[in-house]
């Protein structure tokens, strides 16, 4: 069994879709951000880093998307949610994996996080003045470089599409016209048709 | 043969780490920073991101630093580089490398580079004061939730080790005292002490 905390509208939102995708048995513990619950004692004991996700497993906690993402994709290979036979393919995958946690989360975080990078009120929203460049230039890069269509690394579904999917889901909240990227949205579209998917936006909702 | 595009004093430095332990064939090709090499036209036709590391390999370019050193680790499996038979030990070394890169990383970038989150010279200056702050923020996680000694995942070398050495190189310019962290300085003399890493520090530097 494998225990989910997540938050709604949060990039635990991809985990969640794999390991429905993967048939995985899971619970889901919802954490109240409205009640900053991820900084209370009793979750920091789950995740000192005081984020979603974090994931229980029969072995231990784990966090970090990318890296959850490809343990799902790993421990339920007849999924076939990842490469899992050809290291550069796969290293393909973690590669727009990694893009999307460490260069897109990022540059949405400076819409409502900014906090995490400077105290000054003037320099918070200065940050949030940038985020519909900073976020439009890595959907740019996406849609020109990275996304091959219909899915993420071409004709197989990976766990980079419901990745992809999470954080697109924060597009027009971060001042992008999804209009400006044909790819990128038709991608969403594709994706949010999964059953997996409908499901697990469902759950979260409930 | 494997390519390796790289700065000195970049997290480059983490993946020729991992290519000479793994006894990988390679060959350098410095990116001139000083003249922003990283945004000609030659450099994005290997990496359009205009960043380093890249990695040329025989079936195409890979690119971001978990991803690469992942790779690494699984096209030379004799080197031990990485729990390859585990996947969740395997998915521990992924998440403190996806750490890494998309906090402790992007901590350390607002001061060199704010200029990717604002466009406010104020607003820069406030992302650089709290540089100290926000990146001790880091170490401290790491060293009491991650680092288990004497290697990050404990008892065995890995691919977490370089990474988190290269980034730790960094921590005094980023007005960071390693005495306040003693178990990370200890790893980073002991990281350094490698024949390997000695190798791939005096090749950036020649």
């Amino acid at each position: 069994m494998f225990t989910l905390y997540y938050a709604p509208n949060t990039c635990a939102l991809a985990s969640h879709i794999a390991l429905i995708e993967a048939g995985a048995p899971y619970e889901l513990k919802r954490i109240d951000f409205a009640t900053s619950e991820q900084r209370q004692g009793h979750y920091l004991a789950i995740n000192p880093k005081a984020r979603v996700p974090a994931m229980g497993t029969p072995r231990g906690i784990l966090t970090e998307t990318p890296a959850m993402l490809a343990f799902i994709a790993q421990s339920f290979p007849a999924a076939r949610l990842a490469p899992l036979d050809d290291p550069f393919a796969f290293a393909e995958t973690q590669a727009f994996n990694s893009y999307l946690c460490s260069t897109l989360h990022v540059a949405h975080a400076h819409r409502m996080r900014g906090y995490r990078w400077a105290d000054d009120e003037a320099a918070i929203r200065a940050m949030q003045k940038k985020v519909p460049e900073s976020v439009a230039a890595c959907y740019d890069l996406i849609e020109r470089h990275m996304l091959r269509g219909p899915w993420v690394m071409g004709e197989r579904y990976t766990i980079s599409d419901p990745y992809l999917f999470t954080l697109a889901q924060w597009m027009e909240d971060d001042g992008v016209d999804p209009v400006r990227f044909p790819g990128v949205a038709e991608h969403r579209r594709r994706v949010a048709e999964r059953s997996a998917v409908k499901r697990a936006i469902a759950e979260e909702r409930a």
